[in-house]
This record gives C-alpha cells, sequence and structure tokens, in this order.
C-alpha cells in the first residue's frame, strides 16, 4: 500500500511542480473555506477519536490537544489563508554568473518532491503540513497517530475532495490510514519515493526515525533549553525571562529546561528566581552549591541535566565563570534555544559564539524560537540538525535548488 | 577506538570553531609545505600499497588512481594553496532584522561541527578533505579504503605533525585505520559525535552508507547523466556535446551514460553520433527504432536505461517528443545532471524547468558539473540528493547557520 501512496505521490509532486502560485493559493483559499464548511463533520469524526481516548484513559492535556470545536476549525482555516498570503519562494533564480568559457550558471529554487511527515496527536497539523507543502509545490504523505485517525481521515478526505473540485490533483496530499509502528518504520525507509521525512513529535518518535530512517530526515524538536544567567545580569530582567521562559508554556520544544547561574550573582538570583518559580508551583532540582542558597532546591542527579522536563521542574546549576556555563551547556543541550542574560559586551558577544545551539538569545527569552516570531509567517517544525534548515522552518526549508545552466556548444577540454 | 576518535574530534571541533582565518590559512600553508617537503616517505608508504595492489591483482587503471609520484604529492600540496586563497565563509551574519518587539534576529555561518568522510581508493582525497573541512573550521574522521591505508596513515600523520607545530590541534583530522567493513557501519552510526557523513565513491558504497546511517548524511555521487538531442537541436553541436560528454573522461560521475533523441532528427542524428563514438570504441546500446538507423548498434535491456556504466558504453532511445524524453529522463536519471541540445528556445525552458536534476544543461556538455568549473574553487563531492546542499559542494556545503538574537528584556506574551 505505501508503494502506491508512493508512486501517486510522485506523479503529483510533477504536476504540482509545474502548477503556478495563483492555482496553487485558490485551491488553498477553497481549502480553507471547505472546511470551515464541514466543521460539523470535522467535529463529528473528531469526536470518536476523543471518545476513544477517554475509554484508554488519556490525560486531560492530551485529550485537550486532540479537541476540534468550531473555533480550532476555524484556527485551521486561517491558518491556510495566511500562507496563501506568504511569498511563493519557487521560481526564484539567484546568483546567475557568467563563467570565463560563456556559460550562465544560476540557481532556481525548486519544490523538493515528495516530503514524508510522521506526527503526533494534535490534528491541526495535518491541516498545516499540508499547506506549507502544498504551498510550495510538494506533493505530501502524512503519517499522524493511532489517536487522531478519525480527525485526520476527515481532514484529509475534505482537502482531497476540494482539490478535485479545483482540478487539482488529490494525490497532493495522501494519509498513510494504517498507524501500526511496522508501517511507520517501511515509511521511513521509502527511497526513491520520499525525498525527506520530517518527525514532529516527542523524543520517542525522533529517536525512532533517527534509529530507522533510511530517507533523508530533518530532525526536529526537542530541547532542553538553557538560560545563563551571568554575573553582569540585570537581575530583574534574568528573574523576567527564566520565569516567561520556563513557565509561560510548559510543553513546548523551546521552553528552559535548565538554569545557569554564575556564583557571583547566585546569591540573590537564586533567592529570586526560587520566589518566581515557587509560586508557579516549578520544582528545582539543583547542584550541591544552589541548594545552599535556598532550601526550596531539591537535589540534582547527572540524568537531570539531560533531562527535557516538559513539566513543572528545572534544573539549576552554579558555575564559577562563563566557560564552566558554555562547556556545561554545549554538553547538555539538545542543540535548539539557548540564553544569556547579561549587561556584559564581551560576554554577549562570547556566549552569541561559542554556544552550539539553532537559536542563540542575549537578553530574550528561548519561547521566542519560532517561524511566526521570527517573522516567517509559517512553521513546519523546528530543526534541531545542523544539515539543510537550522532552527525554526519556513517555507523556504521546504524547498531545494538546483543549477540552471545556459551554453552556446561548449565542450570541456 | 571509534568513540575516542569521536570524544577527540568534539574537542577539535571546538577549538576549531573559535579559530581565526589567519591560523587556519598558516596552518594550511604548513602542511602544504610539508607534504612536498615529505614527498619521499609518502611515495615509499604509498609503494607498499601499490605492491599489495599488485599481488591482488588490481586492474592497470585503479592502480594508476593510488599511484603517488612527486608530481602528484605537489598536486596535493598545490590544492591546499589554492583552498587559502578561498574567501572564509565562516562568521558571515545576514538578513538581521529588528522584530515589531524589538528582537534583533540575523543568521551567523558557522562551522558544522565534525564531519566524517568515507572514500575509496585515491590518496589524495585524505589531503583535499582535510583542507576544506579544516578551512571551514570542522574536524574531519576519514575512513579510506583498505587499498591506501599506508598512503593515508602516512599522509595524515605528515598534516597532524604539522599541526601540532604549528600550534593547533592535531585531532582536526582523524583517520579510522581499521578499514573492516564492520567499523565502516559503526562510523555511520556515531550519533552525538558525527554531525554529518560524506560518502565518496561507487555506487556500492553510497547504498550502503543509505542503508546503514543513522547519522545524517549527504549522497554523493553516482550519474546515470543524459544527452537528449532535440528535434531542433544544431547538428554539428549536438555530435560534438555528445561526444565530449560521453568520452572526454569515462568514469566520472558526470559523465553522459545514455543518449535520448526525438524521432524527427533521428534520421540524420543517429549516424553521425554513432561515427563519432565508434571512433572512440563507445559501444551503443539502443532501442529497436534506433537499431534500424544504424547496424552499429546493439539492443538495449531494459536494465540498461538505468545503468551507470563507467565505461565504453552508452545507451539510446528514441523519443516521439520532448515530453517523453523528459519523463523518460526523470524516470531513470539519478537526479545528477542532463543537457539538451535544441536551438528552439519553448524546448530549452521546459527542459530546465522539468528535468529533476542537480544540474540542468542547455547546449553544453554535463562534464562542467563540477565544482571548479561552477567557479566555487574547490569541491568536496557532487550531492545528489535534495536536502542541504545540491550539485558540486564548496566550502559553503561544509558549514550550517545559527541565528542570533540580540534582546533587551523581551518575554513572549
Amino acid at each position: 500500500m505505501l508503494q502506491l501512496l508512493g508512486k501517486n505521490a510522485k506523479k503529483a509532486a510533477v504536476l504540482l511542480g509545474k502548477a503556478g502560485i495563483e492555482e496553487k493559493n485558490q485551491a488553498l483559499l477553497a481549502v480553507a473555506d471547505a472546511l470551515e464548511a464541514k466543521a460539523e463533520y470535522l467535529i463529528e469524526e473528531n469526536q470518536k477519536d476523543i471518545e476513544h481516548a477517554k475509554q484508554n484513559q488519556m490525560s486531560e492535556a492530551l485529550i485537550d490537544r486532540l479537541a476540534l470545536n468550531e473555533t480550532r476549525v476555524a484556527g485551521m482555516a486561517e491558518g491556510i489563508r495566511q500562507v496563501v498570503s506568504l511569498e511563493d519562494p519557487i521560481g526564484t533564480v539567484s546568483n546567475m554568473k557568467k563563467r570565463p568559457n560563456g556559460l550562465l550558471i544560476g540557481t532556481k529554487r525548486v519544490p523538493i518532491g515528495v516530503i514524508g511527515i510522521i506526527y503526533e496527536s494534535r490534528p491541526n497539523v495535518t491541516a498545516d503540513a499540508f499547506s506549507l507543502t502544498f504551498k510550495t509545490g510538494n506533493a505530501v504523505i502524512l503519517r499522524g497517530g493511532s489517536d487522531a485517525i478519525h480527525s485526520n481521515t476527515a481532514i484529509t478526505n475534505v482537502i482531497r475532495q476540494t482539490l478535485e473540485q479545483c482540478g487539482v490533483t488529490p494525490d497532493a496530499i495522501q494519509l498513510v490510514t494504517d498507524t501500526s509502528r511496522e508501517t511507520a518504520t517501511k515509511m521511513m525507509q521509502m527511497n526513491g519515493y520520499i525525498d525527506v521525512l520530517i518527525p514532529r513529535g516527542g523524543a520517542g518518535l525522533i529517536r525512532s526515525v533517527v534509529q530507522n530512517a533510511t530517507v533523508p530526515v530533518i530532525e526536529t524538536g526537542t530541547g532542553n533549553c538553557h538560560v545563563y544567567v551571568d554575573q553582569y545580569a540585570d537581575l530583574s530582567m534574568a528573574v523576567k525571562i527564566v520565569d516567561n521562559a520556563k513557565t509561560q508554556r510548559l510543553g513546548t520544544c523551546n521552553t528552559c529546561e535548565s538554569l545557569v547561574v554564575h556564583k557571583e550573582i547566585a546569591e540573590k538570583a537564586v533567592p529570586a528566581i526560587v520566589s518566581a518559580l515557587k509560586a508557579k508551583d516549578i520544582e528545582i532540582r539543583g547542584d550541591e552549591r544552589s541548594m545552599q542558597l535556598d532550601s526550596y532546591i531539591i537535589p540534582a542527579t547527572e540524568e537531570d541535566w539531560g533531562t527535557e522536563y516538559l513539566d513543572r521542574i528545572i534544573s539549576l546549576k552554579i558555575v564559577d565563570d562563563i566557560d564552566e556555563a558554555i562547556a556545561h551547556i554545549n554538553r547538555y543541550n539538545t542543540k535548539h534555544s539557548e540564553a544569556i542574560v547579561t549587561q556584559n559586551y564581551h560576554n554577549a558577544q562570547k556566549f552569541l559564539d561559542e554556544i552550539d545551539a539553532a537559536a542563540v538569545y542575549v537578553n530574550a527569552s528561548t519561547r521566542f524560537t519560532d517561524g511566526f516570531e521570527f517573522g516567517f509567517g509559517a512553521e513546519i517544525g523546528i530543526s534541531t540538525q545542523k544539515i539543510h534548515a537550522r532552527g525554526p522552518m519556513g517555507l523556504e526549508a521546504l524547498t531545494t535548488t538546483k543549477y540552471i545552466i545556459y551554453g552556446d556548444g561548449q565542450i570541456r577540454s
């Protein structure tokens, strides 16, 4: 079955590669309208997933992520309309230069082809992923979780029907309806069909994709993000940034999971930070030095330094200097987002230079690592690997280039 | 052992990431001088590989690829000096923009970190790969073939000694001296140590890396390249380009392996092309229609359309129109280099638009797909995948970016 999906996707990608931006935008607008018009159907199908989730004692928080209602369906449609308003990156030719032999060589931005996306419960990802891959002229094969299978199928149905009505190939979006782990693994090995696979989900999913995929992967997601409060930090700014980075939303990959504090400011900073985090019910696991500064802090183990809690917990380490802070962060981070709070010019630049991460901040919350906050108008995920795209991925991350060369009979000697 | 190499490389990468361009260039120049000064030692060690190869009945052509002499050592040194003269891409900050909330966000070009390279017999790749990865501030772990182990070890020794004399960490370059297949496979799975793995070699090596690697890979190499002689081709230009693309060098990935000819020009073009290729002893395997045009042509099988011969063989197909030509090429090519010969404006643009390959040519030989010919001044390989880099990879392909963000206490609401 996967092979058939692969073949269909490849055919669709050829057609989408030739589609003009007007055609694509019209289809996207029609899809947005159709999702709103069919909201009742979508919510009905979503209800089946919700009931199933309740039977399986899924947590309230996860059921909330899964649930569709009028507002959320309108949100999906609105998201698609925003993608329509973005500039089309496809077709731009850049760096066109004449070589000494007269060859005119330039790079042209083109769709990647077929993109695979494996994701977990939130059904709005189905519409999101479609709009971004479609806008960039790619075909997409989606494999959502079994939790959301009725919702994902319904959303895909509405999109495919609408595309067909617009005279566009419905195979621009295909859903893998067999949600077994075996099928997911097979999807990771669809060389020759899938040009790039993007996993969106928790650490377990990412690990499985990295271990099993033979197609190129863009690794997204896990964030063990740090805030380093430097000796020269503005104390009230530090408390605000730590509070925001940790508590503004607990479950996101750009949430701060670990604090690093310079020993010279620790005596003042630690109690102030503890007081702010304690008020929000955050457990603090610290090293010995930090525990001497506030009795609220409980001991951290080695494992804590490398843990992305996604929960009401944070780890805390006191360091002797900025070099120790940088070494600690580079050792335990997941190369996602890291921040320094300092008023010292040298330390700010040093941190920016030496921290190895997709996004490095001076005096701002790590929570800003996000395609919308960065001004891309959209986001397909946050890459934590170093090749192709790093950090929040907007439309351009879903494209590639090819060299186009205009000659006049040149041969190589 | 690999893990130790990995740890050393990570430490070296931190140091190299901080190194300035002067320091790197001085070390490269010293390495170039040292290789020339130690030519006798390198040739002596290479002799051991040559003797071993002869005992194993290696072909003359392969022994020639393996051999080092004064000229080739001087060539390696010269290659390094050329890399010194290239601009350093590291450190450039681009697209720095102020967001509405006052955050100043830009992307900074930085080294990837640790690059793994698995390659086959030619020992000069050892020096090449070192110079390019070092120039871009990366540490490299090299795994060459067992055929060249003495040569590769000797070259690595000279480089490491010279780096040490320059006060630079010798772990900028490390060689995996165990050339077993098991160790190669383990190297492909050094997640957490190797940031990207680049295989350089034949189809078997590439396949093994794609199948076994769990670290990110940049697939290079195999080229089943086509020349399409359009109905509106200038006939003498077509013959020259086909001849050059096929015969100028037989064993390279940008060599033309398959011809596609429009039926309207076939009657004139096929005999002229046959005559040129026959003179160079090239066997031509064609479809039925082509065989009716010239008795020199022998029948092609389905397998021929997908074969990269790297030999005195070419396949030939007659098509009814440009759409059939494009469909045939997109079906069987390896997404490397494809050329159309035509004087028709519409067909030229259509071919550039619709062919899916790293490099698409109008009226020029496919043999130009090369970092030097494209003006990059260097080449680490030719990527045939769609993510990160596509086509000839120069220095920039060995770098990545990170977002740097200057704030003033911003928190997310």
